[in-house]
């Protein structure tokens, strides 16, 4: 007896139709009863007319981005959102760093977060002072890549990528043939030791070619930078591959295009396979005019809004408050395109009160023709979405259950 | 470390017990708010006085058949309430059209879903013209099945049964040693091509002699009818064996019964190893006579309603809710029985509005003495489900649930 996985499930139900999702992601959605505001939540105490009228019309519920308790990084939430486990799909580090700065890679490349750091010479043996070198400016870091690139271009049969990244961060990509992703981070994680050889792990062929490369490099590095006050030396981290999983359009036979203004959700989108869209603004209202010129290009579309991320992780929920009502006010417009269906959820909860990512599943508004309304809702908020007639489920079956709503899905067996 | 699966649980944890248990199946229960009932769902709508008043002294809550957005078939949806997961226990067509006819299969046979079809020639290669054969009438497929049994019996040392189903399409069962079901569709699923050959995927022995004897079969049909103006071709699809199961008294220690009156459900009952009832009548009314004759033989009582889903598929809400509230005119004597446990639930839901089976969660009302009612409740309906103290559960835990209100399951580990 064979179990049905989800992705098999989806790619035998779903079929083509002419209906349209539209799926908003407010990243970092959910809030906590702030008692400044009468303790109410963030999206509670938001002026939001809108919403709060569509929320009468509609099926208000939870959504669970990874487990109870797991408070999930952007890439794990947005993977749910997907329909993508997030235990099961997971991307390394040094790709989410490439994705953040909007680094275009490639099957097969290996990217590694890397940083400067300071380090000083037992004889030739090199001894970490300052696992940042001092934390450089943005700009520094600029200049000191530059210098690198101008001076490192390739190592055998390999090109070697160099990106600034922000303060002491910045990234190398490594691109060639045969290169392999399992390298044990350089940083010892602690001052006055040595910096650890970039060791394969496990031992393939593919491992101890990138890991000679990767050795090689830092000596290169170390060589190019020697007569630098404090950025003499670089540390890398979380070697990784870009993973080729099933595409959305495979798995869900749907024409997917992303609108978003920050590069790292511009990346996972790609990741699973969308189309990104190229824009000019910075807005909601612009994001939503994108929307507009590619409404009859696509049948699915994932809008995503930063700013509520960015305030919770300030503390600062006046400001989360008024990315929630600029939201409110630009809902009209998106109403007017009439979407057969449309969701309104977050990747996760960022309270302001909490100032971080939080575990906190994520307030959602569902609308179809198919929806069972709450009579007894008056708006859209994380109580009465922990009382709403979606209820509560997890974010990774948030597809299929959008997806129906598109009557998109087969009945599963007869 | 060896996780639990459902399956052990239930055979390590259930005990025999002297208490009832009653599984009342609305067929397509679940709907969705209708604008001409003022927005109220069929049930809902319904006058259910007697409902109503046991939904105050029972828990409400909703169940998922099989994941959010999946409309579950009939088989899918039952399997799930038996406590069988519907994605890993399911069932081939051929299986499920010889259960709709209530065909006594055996364990070995293989089942085959069959439609008359119409062929020209072009030599010796007959083309698909019509995949219906023109829908011939019942009446007509039945002539046709007699005309073919009268000819054809064996085939070497298999036996070929035949029965008619409805319009265009009939069954045929292959009853001997060393069968198997892979073998590929013949139905080329357009006109103007030749039919499929019947090819064994895999290719194993058993599909292999499977495969030649559905050869033979399709020429010795194909010769039989050959002087048919319409019907003069078959094609065969959904070959499948009747799979052996873990049954429910093994898995439950149950002594169960089914009472049902149409053939797919008393074949799904039989699949688990249910005792069918035979009994005379067609209502509910007799449904609840034939319950009474056997309540103090079995324990385990499943017993299935038709009519809710039938009424749903038709769009027809006033059919829906007259069958609802005629089942509730009915309940006072089954509350006379005194079950230990009564749930009263569907399969899945089959909204009036959406003229199918649905996604949505269903409705279930659990009564027994360990429940924990919300005094709030004023009728039992989709909007109180919802916000019931039951919750919302997955439909394949249904049944320990049941067998824990019926005092009939040990504490899991001490």
């Amino acid at each position: 007896m064979r179990e049905w996985s989800y992705e098999e499930l989806m790619q035998e139900l779903t079929k083509p139709s002419e209906t349209k999702i539209l799926l908003v992601v407010l990243d970092g959605l959910g809030g906590l009863p702030i008692p400044e505001l009468d303790n109410k939540t963030e999206l509670e105490a938001a002026k939001i007319p809108n919403l709060n009228e569509l929320a009468k019309r509609s099926m208000l519920g939870l959504i669970e981005p990874v487990l109870p308790g797991i408070s999930p990084g952007s890439s794990a939430g947005h993977f749910a959102l997907f329909g993508y486990d997030p235990l099961r799909y997971y991307v390394g580090r040094g790709v989410l760093e490439a994705l953040g700065i909007g680094f275009p890679l490639q099957e097969g490349d290996v990217a590694i977060r890397a940083n400067f750091a300071t380090v000083k010479y037992e004889g030739n043996q090199p001894i970490v002072v300052d696992r940042r070198a001092g934390r450089p400016s943005t700009e520094e870091t600029k200049r000191l890549c530059a210098k690198l690139r101008s001076e490192i271009g390739e190592i055998k049969d390999v090109q070697v990528l160099i990106e600034p990244v922000k303060e002491h961060r910045f990234i190398v990509v490594l691109r060639g043939e045969g290169l392999g992703e399992g390298i044990r981070d350089t940083d010892p994680q602690v001052t006055g030791k040595p910096p650890l050889p970039p060791k394969p792990e496990p031992d393939t062929t593919e491992n101890r070619k990138t890991a000679e490369i990767a050795a090689k490099l830092i000596d290169q590095i170390a060589e190019v930078l020697k007569d630098e006050p404090k950025a003499n030396y670089a540390l890398l981290r979380g070697f990784a591959k870009r993973p080729s999983w099933i595409s959305f359009g495979e798995l869900y036979k749907l024409k997917a295009c992303c609108i978003a203004l920050y590069p790292m959700y511009r990346g996972l989108a790609q990741l699973v396979g969308m189309k990104v869209l190229e824009f000019d603004g910075e807005t909601i209202a612009d994001e939503i005019d994108a929307l507009k010129q590619v409404w009859k290009d696509y049948d699915f579309f994932f809008l995503h809004i930063k700013p509520t991320d960015s305030r919770g992780e300030d503390g600062n929920w006046q400001g989360k408050i008024a990315v929630i009502e600029e939201f409110d006010q630009n809902l009209p417009k998106i109403l007017t395109l009439s979407p057969d269906v449309l969701a309104i959820t977050g990747d996760h909860s960022t309270p302001a009160l909490y100032r971080a990512h939080s575990w906190h599943p994520v307030p959602i508004l569902l609308y179809s023709r198919w929806v069972i309304p709450d009579p007894t809702v008056e708006n859209f908020g994380e109580r009465s979405c922990a009382k709403g007639t979606l209820g509560r489920i997890p974010s990774k079956f948030l597809m299929s259950l959008l997806l129906a709503h598109a009557e998109r899905l087969e009945r599963y067996q007869a």
